[in-house]
C-alpha cells in the first residue's frame, strides 16, 4: 500500500482511481444517510465531496451506498462449495467479508484443511478471514481424520486473515479447565475466541465467559441473548438455513447494545444461498422485524470488522476505511445492484462481472481412505434378543434412545422394513484402518435401498442407512469411488449421486448445479420411501456423539448423557 | 494470572476473593440496571448471583456500581503533580484508567521522559496507559531537551501499558505525507494513533484520517463533531481546565453514535481536580447537559477501552472484566463512596485508604542545565528604534504581533511600563547552551519584579517576564536553583515559589499543597501589578511557536504565520 498516494488523492492534490458519484451514503457511525460523492484511491476510501478528480466516474443515480456486508460466523463447507464458488455466490449479493471456522475440512484433513482453506481463498473477490478450529476432533468416541492441538494451532495465528480461535464447542471441557482448550484460548494476545454456548446460564455461562471467550452465536431466547450480553458476551444473532433465531433475538437488541450485536449464517445450504440469499437475506428479515434501516447495516457491516479487529479499517463508508461497498436501490429489498471489492467493480446485478479465482489452485488430494466393504462385512451376528435403536426426530439433530426387539434372519440381526428399524453403518474413511461402527435407526422410513454419505459430522466418515446389506455395501463403495459425496442406491444401482471430491465435503461445481444436483438426490431419496424432508443432512448428524441421546460412530453406538460407548444388544 | 482459578470460583467451584452484596449494577451492555451480587476473583469479575461463597462480603446496601472511569487523553504534567500524586487525587475521584501523552516530559527528557512516566506509574492503583509523543521537539525553532523519532518509538511499542501513539499535532505534516510522521503512524500495526485536529476540515480532514489517524479530541462545534464521526473518526470530548468543549459537544452525541464518543480532560490543574474533579467532573455535567445516565456511564467507562483494546478487558461490570468498580450514591452527583481496583477496596468516601507508590522510585535528575545567567547578560543593544512586540490575549493561547516604539535606556531597549511592554526572556536549560532569546510583550502589566517558569511549552525552556533586568535574572536564577518550577521576584528577592524539581514541570507534592502554592504564586505575581486571570498559564504558551502570531523561543522571536524567525527590531 502506497499511503503517501493515499494521503495525495485525499488532500486533493492527485486524482483518485474512481468517484462514485451521485449516491446516498448509509453512514453508520453518524447514523444518517448523506447525500455526497466518495473518491477511492488504491482500494481505499479517502474522501467524500463532489470536487475530486478521478479517472473513472460510477453515476449511482441517487442510489444508496453502504459498506459491505459481513458473515461474522460460518463454515463454508456447509455449502457444499469450494471457497471460490462460495464467493461467486454471495459476492453478488453484497457480501464481502466472511469469518469461516474450517471446522468440517480440518476434522479430515488437520493443518491440510486449514492451509487448503487459506490457499482456496487466496486472492477472491470475497475477505474469507478464518476462526481456528478449536475441537478437533468433537470427542474420543469416533476416528476423526485429524487431531489439533494448541501447538498446532498455533502455526496458523500469525496469519494475516487468522482473526479468532473459532467457536469452543468443548464447554464443558472449558468450563472444567482442560488444559489444552485453555492453551487454544490464550494462544495469541489480543486474538477473539468465539463460543458456542447453546442454553448455557448461570455459573456456567460465567466459567465459559471468565475462561476468555468473546462471543456466542447459539442463543435461541430473547431472554438467553440479554444474559449473555449482559454477561459481557459479543452476540452473534444466527440465521442459517435450519437454524433460525432471528426472529427471536431482534427481541433482544436495543440502541444500547446494537454495537455489540452482528450476524452469521453458521450454516447456509447452497440451495439457501441461491434462492434466498446470504447476509442481504438476515438484513431483509431483520428489516422487516423492526430493526431500523441504518442499524440493521451497521450490524450486518461494522459491528463484526471492529469486533475481530480486522488489521484494514473495514466495514463502513468513512475514511481510510477499504471501499468494499454495496449499492442497493432501498433499504428495504436490499437488492445489491453493484459491489466494490477494494474499490472494484466486482458484481452487477446480481452476476460477477470479473473472475472469482484463487491466487494458485490449492493443494487437495483423495480424502477417502477405507478398507473394502462387502454386504458380508456389515453383517451382525445376533447375540441377544433386543437391541439399542437411535430414533430421529425430524428436522432435529438430537435422536432418542430406544430399545426394542431385533429381527434376526440367518442368525444376523437384520433391517426391519415393516417396523421402520433400518441398518446404520459407520465405516472409518480417513485411515484404512477398517473400523466400522453398526447400528439400528428408526423414522427414516426406507422401504429399499439405500443412501450414503462422506458428510458425517464431526469426523465425517461415511454414514451410510440402508435395508440391505448388499445395497449398503454398493452406496459406501460409491461414495470411495466418487472420492466423497452423496449416493443413492435402489436395487443394487446408483439412481442419484453428488460428488464431493474435496475432502469428501465440498466440490467445486457452481452453486446452481450443486443445488438441483442436491435436489435430485433428495428426490430419489424420497423415491425409496423415506418421508424425511432432508434424508441427508439429517443422516449427517447420526453420527455426532456429542449431541444426545444416542449416535453411531465407527467404533459403536455412543450414549451420549454417559458419554461413553454401549453396546448394539441389552 | 491463574486463569484455572478463575473459572473455578465462577463456576462456584471454589470460593470468591470477594463478593460486593447488594448493588445495583450499570450494566452498559444490556443498557439496563441490575440488582445482583457481583463474585470477584484474582482481581476479575467472575459472576453475578446472590449464591457465591466468598472470603469477604461488602455490602453495597442498595448503591450504583459501575465500571471505574476513564480518561482517554491527557497529560498528567499539566497537574504539576506526578504520577503517583496524580493518582491519588484522582482514584478516590473514581478514575481507574487514564490514557496519559507524556508530551511534556518527552520534550525535556526524551526516551528518559517515557521511561520515567512508565516507571513512576507501575504499581500505581491506577492504570496509567501512555500515548507515545509523536511530536518531540513541535518545531525546529527552538532548542528542545531532545529530539524522538520513529525508531526512538519502537522501542517502546511493545510495552503492555503502551496503546497509542499520542496525538499527531503536526497535521500539516502528516497532511504533506511527511515521511517520520508516516512511519510513527505505522509503527505497529493495530496499534491506535489518536489526532489532534483542531477545525480542520474537509480534504485536509480527509488527507489526515487517510493517512491513519483514528481520533480527535480538538472539536470545538458540534458541526466538527459530526464531520469527524461521519468520516470514521472516534470522538473524544475534551473537558479540560481551560479547554471546555463539552456543552457543545453533547449535541453531536446520539444513539448510533455514542459507542465512538468518550471523555478526555487533556489538561486539568491540580486546583481543578482538587475542587471540581477529574471523569467524574466531565460525568456530571454530562447529564445535566441531558445525556442519559447509562450513556454517559458507558462513554466515560467501556467506549475508550474498547476503542484502546487494552490487553485486559476492562470497562464494563461482566464477567471476565477486571473488577475496576466504584460505587456511587446516585447517578446525578457521582459522589465516589467506594473505588475499587482490581477487586481491591483502594479508596472510600473521598479518601485513599491504600498506598500511592510506585513500585521502584523512578530516576530522575535535575534537568535545568544552563549557563550562568546575569541581568548583563539579558540586556539587547538598541539597533534600530521599532521592535516587534508580543500581545497577549487574555485566556487564549495565541498573540497578536504589533510594532511599537522602542523604549531605549543607555543605548539598551528595556521594558516600559507606562506603556505596558514589558522584557519577556527565553532561557535555553537543556544543554547549556546559553542560547537566550530576547523579546517584548504587551498586556502582562507588572509594574515591578518579574515572574519566572520553566514550564514554557513544548520545549520547556525557561521564560520570564520582568520590569527591571536584575529581578528577571533573579527570577530566572532562581527557578536554576529550585530545580524548575515557578518564582515570583519583587526588588530582588523571591516573594513566591513552586518548585517542580521533576523534569521542570512537576513535583511529588501533594495535590492540595501544590493547589495552594500555585495559589500563592498567583497572588504574588497579582500583587506585581498584573490583571492577567493566570499570569503563569499565560505565560507558559508565550514561547510555542505552533500557535499564531508572533512568539519567543530561546532562538529568538518567531512569525507563526511565516513559520521563520524574525528580527526583534524592525
Amino acid at each position: 500500500m502506497n499511503l503517501k498516494h493515499r494521503i495525495d488523492v485525499a488532500a486533493g492534490r492527485k486524482p483518485a482511481d474512481l468517484i462514485l458519484a451521485g449516491g446516498r451514503i448509509v453512514s453508520v457511525y453518524s447514523g444518517s444517510i448523506v447525500r455526497t460523492s466518495i473518491a477511492i484511491a488504491d482500494g481505499v476510501i479517502v474522501g467524500f465531496g463532489d470536487d475530486y478528480r478521478a479517472r473513472r466516474h460510477i453515476d449511482l443515480g441517487g442510489r444508496y451506498v453502504s459498506a459491505g456486508l459481513v458473515d461474522s460466523h460460518l463454515h463454508i463447507e456447509s455449502s457444499l462449495l469450494t471457497p471460490a464458488e462460495f464467493a461467486r455466490i454471495v459476492v453478488p449479493r453484497g457480501t464481502t467479508s466472511v469469518v469461516a471456522d474450517p471446522h468440517e475440512i480440518a476434522n479430515v484433513m488437520g493443518e491440510g484443511g486449514i492451509r487448503y482453506m487459506l490457499d482456496a481463498s487466496e486472492g477472491l473477490p470475497l475477505d474469507i478471514y478464518l476462526g481456528l478450529p478449536s475441537c478437533v476432533p468433537a470427542t474420543d468416541l469416533e476416528t476423526s481424520g485429524a487431531r489439533l492441538d494448541a501447538r498446532a494451532l498455533k502455526k496458523f495465528v500469525d496469519h494475516p486473515r487468522v482473526v479468532a480461535i473459532g467457536e469452543v464447542m468443548n464447554y464443558p471441557g472449558v468450563i472444567n479447565g482442560s488444559r489444552d482448550l485453555l492453551a487454544k484460548i490464550r494462544l495469541k494476545p489480543g486474538l477473539r475466541v468465539d463460543g458456542h454456548a447453546p442454553g448455557l446460564t448461570g455459573k456456567d455461562l460465567y466459567a465459559y465467559i471468565a475462561a476468555g471467550i468473546h462471543s456466542d452465536h447459539e442463543s435461541i431466547t430473547a431472554a438467553e441473548a440479554r444474559e449473555k450480553l449482559m454477561a459481557g458476551m459479543h452476540l452473534m444473532i444466527r440465521e442459517g438455513t435450519t437454524e433460525k433465531n432471528l426472529a427471536e433475538l431482534v427481541k433482544a437488541v436495543t440502541p444500547a447494545n446494537a454495537h455489540r450485536c452482528f450476524f452469521c449464517s453458521d450454516d447456509r445450504s447452497a440451495e439457501d444461498l441461491v434462492h434466498a440469499g446470504h447476509v442481504d437475506d438476515i438484513l431483509r428479515k431483520a428489516v422487516r422485524l423492526g430493526i431500523p434501516p441504518i442499524t440493521a447495516l451497521q450490524m450486518a457491516t461494522n459491528n463484526a470488522p471492529y469486533y475481530f479487529r480486522f488489521a484494514q479499517r473495514k466495514g463502513a463508508v468513512a475514511v481510510g476505511y477499504r471501499a468494499d461497498l454495496v449499492v442497493f436501490d432501498d433499504l428495504r429489498r436490499f437488492r445489491a445492484r453493484m459491489v466494490f471489492k477494494d474499490g472494484r467493480l466486482v458484481a452487477r446485478d446480481g452476476k460477477m462481472v470479473v473472475a472469482c479465482r484463487p491466487k494458485r489452485k490449492p493443494r487437495t488430494a483423495n480424502s477417502v481412505k477405507m478398507k473394502p466393504v462387502s454386504a458380508r462385512s456389515l453383517k451382525v451376528p445376533a447375540r441377544s434378543e433386543r437391541i439399542r435403536v437411535l430414533e430421529i426426530v425430524p428436522r432435529q439433530i438430537l435422536t432418542k434412545a430406544r430399545i426394542m426387539k431385533a429381527r434376526v434372519e440367518n442368525g444376523f440381526a437384520a433391517s426391519d422394513v415393516h417396523r421402520d428399524v433400518l441398518k446404520l453403518v459407520v465405516v472409518e474413511r480417513h485411515h484404512r484402518s477398517g473400523s466400522v461402527g453398526i447400528g439400528f435407526v428408526r423414522g427414516f422410513g426406507l422401504k429399499r435401498g439405500a443412501i450414503a454419505s462422506s458428510v458425517a459430522h464431526d469426523s465425517h466418515n461415511i454414514i451410510a442407512v440402508g435395508v440391505e446389506d448388499e445395497d449398503l455395501a454398493v452406496a459406501v463403495r460409491a461414495i470411495e469411488q466418487q472420492k466423497g459425496g452423496f449416493v443413492v442406491v435402489d436395487r443394487g444401482r446408483v439412481t442419484a449421486r453428488l460428488p464431493l471430491p474435496v475432502a469428501g465435503l465440498m466440490t467445486d461445481q457452481p452453486a446452481r448445479t450443486v443445488a438441483r444436483e442436491y435436489e435430485r438426490v433428495q428426490s430419489a431419496a424420497h423415491w425409496l420411501g423415506t418421508k424425511v424432508e432432508d434424508p441427508l443432512l439429517q443422516l449427517s448428524f447420526l453420527a455426532l456423539p456429542v449431541i444426545p441421546a444416542l449416535k453411531l460412530t465407527d467404533r459403536g453406538l455412543v450414549d451420549v448423557h454417559a458419554f461413553r460407548h454401549v453396546d448394539l444388544f441389552v
